[in-house]
């Protein structure tokens, strides 16, 4: 891990995809590798007795505004998809099946499945919509697919959500990088500074 | 209020100390007036069954590192006031007690207070330490208790906080400006550019 940018996000939020969108590039400009690690915010949102930002009163409606406008302002295509929230199960596991033995293959799957329900405004949610999805980056669907399905994966996603909660990953994204964290796309010019600068 | 950027905030928040501090350079910038709206973030809490953001599992804790690392990025002097969060009643009746004759009077004041907390740790949870800060500022403290004590101010600031949910200010600081919300101090650049180009 050593000097790597740890990038934890939910397939199923909007900041996340943004954030997916630009963690490379940053990352390539202050010279750092990425680590990434989808979890489901679900398991927090519980521990913590908290909600989808979407769900809360007041706070919802101008969170998608403000969701729309930083797409707008960053020229990230986005639309909502029909079903939102969403379970990012099927997503997770599909990355973890894969990250081990091809890391960059898995990484490109996640964007291409952030940019399937984010851009495109089409589901994820379920399996078979997630092998699609891998089936045109060259994965094959039945292997893959016999793969999210091996308890290992299952097992292997549920360690992961465990260890975003020990390490109160209590957002998405959030990001942990020379000891540091920094949780929120309004956060990464900050953290890219950080880096620059060693801190203050 | 035309075109003037509508400011609220609490005095118990560091971040509407943070924007208190920012706000009059950036609209000198952009050259827009503003108003200042001190108002009480519990009333907001109790009606979208939120606390504030330090109480919160998890996010209370990295809060208030961020806070931190928010203030020195910025270089603004921060401490911790020993009780926090805290009542900020007193000081919104003073800032409501002077805005409609000194405008300008009340926005020095609502600073010189949040400073006295957020730079040098001092309580301003009771009317004399208000009146104390007040006083420093050459207003008459027997004068301007009397006018925190009035029903009037009291009738004012309930006003303010039943403006404030009206408008679904669920945050600190919160502005309007041109028909846009944004909140949070990591908002004001954004606000600003929206300002300058009318917005995208």
């Amino acid at each position: 891990m050593s000097n790597a940018i740890e990038f934890y996000y939910d397939f199923s939020s909007p900041f996340g995809y943004f954030a997916s969108e630009r963690i490379e590039a940053l990352a390539a400009r202050v010279g750092r590798k990425t680590v990434w690690r989808p979890y489901l915010m679900g398991a927090v949102f519980k521990a913590i007795g908290t909600d989808s930002l979407v769900n809360i009163p007041m706070k919802g409606a101008y969170s998608k505004m403000d969701m729309e406008r930083n797409a707008r302002l960053m020229n990230i295509p986005f639309v909502w998809p029909e079903q939102f929230p969403f379970m990012s199960i099927a997503a997770c596991r599909a990355f973890y099946a894969l990250v081990d033995q091809d890391e960059e293959g898995a990484k490109a799957l996640s964007l291409a499945l952030s940019r399937k329900t984010f851009a495109e405004g089409q589901s994820i949610i379920k399996p078979e919509e997630v092998l699609a999805v891998a089936a045109t980056l060259g994965h094959d669907p039945e292997e893959l697919g016999a793969a999210m399905a091996d308890q290992v994966t299952k097992d292997r996603v549920r360690m992961e959500v465990d260890r975003a909660l020990e390490r109160e990953v209590f957002g998405t994204p959030f990001f942990f990088v020379d000891g540091e964290r920094f949780w929120g796309c309004d956060r990464m010019d900050m953290m890219e500074k950080w880096i620059e600068t060693g801190g203050w």
